[in-house]
């Protein structure tokens, strides 16, 4: 059997050897968390840092292939392991250009993929010396993940929320929407595309509210969304699973607001909406069996089961009951045991038989489920 | 979080590892062979003899549940850790009933459950006496698994291989269809029953070909055998999730043949053919959740992948691209790694619109993958 690292135990982790188990695999991970959601589903669990190149190597070296479940991780060790013979899923050389804003940007425009016109920033200097620039969007080039390390610099008031280290200084988009398309690459190069997601973002709040698959948009700039990520992602020349988000603006231009090359947060509804999932997509990627099928099983809804403001401490999941009475309704909660104000703690999927349907059923959960400390 | 101790770490509990990752719950394990399939996905795995009392007594006495993949565990060290306060699913009540055949047949009969006529052989001697009763089946009272403990006796002839042990001597079945149900009982005592499964033997090899859901079966007869499973179950009071198998004789009678307290066989194709797999429910009933909906999504087929005749040693999985080529086929490897002649290594579940179609499917699998060995 194929022996497979993946870095990192979070929640992709743990939906990673979920698909896992259908196949002949032998899976190791790395986490410096043992109390991580992955660890109790994974024997050949190591304690480590994978953002250290020691750790990582001595993680890595008797593997066949290597992944990750975050990007932040220790590339020179990815690229010293891939010399050593060990497929690396993505290849380091894409994770390069990914890990960095500045290598991300620069990558789309050298292949002419629409994206936001911007700016490098060097310091917190020269976002005074750009004014001309604003309203933007400040994106730290490196280590920025899961949100942080993104700040809006609507006029010369907010230069101060800047960051005062590399940069990317990026236009701010008149967003009508928020896309996804996950791409998959085989080894042999083969690509499947799954059918686009829309994030619909609660304008109160300034957060995701919930995402649906397929994504409401006339036929002409699905063709062109789809278009746009296959040549994001196959300029990158790696196999593996990859998300594109994208924006759509006011005036019906798509623009590419960053990739991640690995399975993702706007994957998940794939596990019961789609044929196969973004994470036995990736398996069958990295044991070089052909392609899964992408295709739509049912429309789905999901909605992040996030932690409620106010609370700290050992989880609870108030009005649970309610959600897991509903007929269509798939839960994933991921072990974690603390809740803290807006941890992702699950998510919940929504099958339906049309947008109606799911919103009526992406209000209920919203309106029902708390997590809450007990 | 619960903790729920799993006895046995065959594919089963493997599965029942991949659903628990949905919810929080802490899984314990324990399986005498370090190799098997579970044990790469259980970090509390512990190696132990799951017939022997103090092992199952040392494993479960801190767990607040414990469950079953199979009946042949120590039942004495169950009732002692249930008066400890320890939940077990399904009650040892009931499991004593099913792991003794005399008792599961007299269990029938006291609850008016059709079952074939029996007479019950202390040892080889009682079959002597009792030749009228041929042609019958002889099943071993207690240890009789998976296929073991059970042999035809057609006439005098054949007395020789009837068990000289107590055992039951039950009348053969002039059957027309094999089907089966799975049934789930909560903990306060709600029941949701599955679509009826059937199961379709080669003729010639004398072996399960492949499973229907839902079975081919007019509905005056699916009635009747809903009737008879739920009756079957509920007498046995106790929660839990149970697999009730039924024959159709070729006058219509329905009669039980055995029933399993557990998961189940018959229910490996709920993972991708009904909304709540038996995994999933079996879940719901052990952390005190409404129970799932067992309703099927889209029919399906399901083929067994056995070990070839004539091969031994480290596996290997000729045809499987063309398998997993297929657009809406789920392949499921349970990672043993040695195969043996008839060896249950996985499992193929096909979704199809009709029965032409997963009869299609089916065939083109059965001509296409073999286990053999590498």
């Amino acid at each position: 059997m194929k022996k497979v690292g993946i870095l990192g135990g979070g929640q992709l982790g743990r939906m990673l050897l979920q698909a896992a188990t259908c196949y002949p695999v032998e899976v190791f991970m790395m986490e410096s968390e043992i109390d991580c959601p992955s660890a109790p589903y994974c024997r050949n669990f190591t304690q480590g840092n994978i953002r250290n190149y020691e750790d990582v190597i001595a993680f890595g070296k008797d593997l066949d292939a290597i992944t990750i479940e975050i990007e932040d991780v220790n590339l020179e060790a990815l690229i010293a392991l891939e010399q050593q013979g060990v497929q690396v899923f993505p290849k380091p050389s894409a994770l390069k250009i990914i890990q960095n804003k500045i290598h991300q940007k620069e990558y789309y425009s050298n292949h002419e993929i629409p994206t936001s016109p911007y700016i490098i920033t060097p310091n917190r200097q020269a976002l005074t010396t750009n004014q001309h620039f604003l309203p933007a969007v400040h994106k730290l080039a490196v280590g920025g993940y899961d949100g942080r390390g993104v700040q809006v610099i609507n006029n010369s008031d907010d230069i101060n929320r800047g960051f005062d280290a590399p940069a990317v200084l990026e236009k701010k988009v008149d967003i009508k929407q928020e896309i996804a398309m996950l791409v998959a690459v085989a080894l042999g190069g083969e690509i499947k595309i799954y059918p686009i997601v829309e994030m619909i973002f609660d304008q109160d709040l300034n957060l995701l509210s919930h995402q649906l698959c397929p994504a409401r948009l006339e036929e002409k700039l699905l063709w062109k969304a789809e278009a746009i990520a296959i040549q994001a992602v196959k300029n990158l020349k790696s196999p593996g699973l990859f998300a594109v988000e994208m924006f759509v603006d006011k005036d019906d231009q798509i623009w590419v607001n960053e990739m991640a090359p690995r399975v993702h947060n706007s994957g998940h509804h794939t596990i019961e909406g789609n044929y196969s999932s973004q994470f036995d997509m990736l398996w069958r990627i990295i044991l070089d069996y052909p392609l899964g099928n992408p295709e739509i099983r049912m429309p789905s809804a999901l909605v992040n089961v996030l932690g409620a403001t106010n609370y700290s401490g050992k989880a609870h999941y108030a009005g649970l009951e309610t959600i897991m009475q509903m007929d269509k309704v798939f839960v994933h909660l991921y072990g974690k045991k603390e809740t803290r104000p807006g941890r992702k703690m699950g998510h919940v999927t929504i099958l339906g038989k049309d947008i109606t349907d799911l919103n009526h059923q992406v209000n209920t959960i919203k309106r029902n489920l708390r997590v809450i400390s007990s």
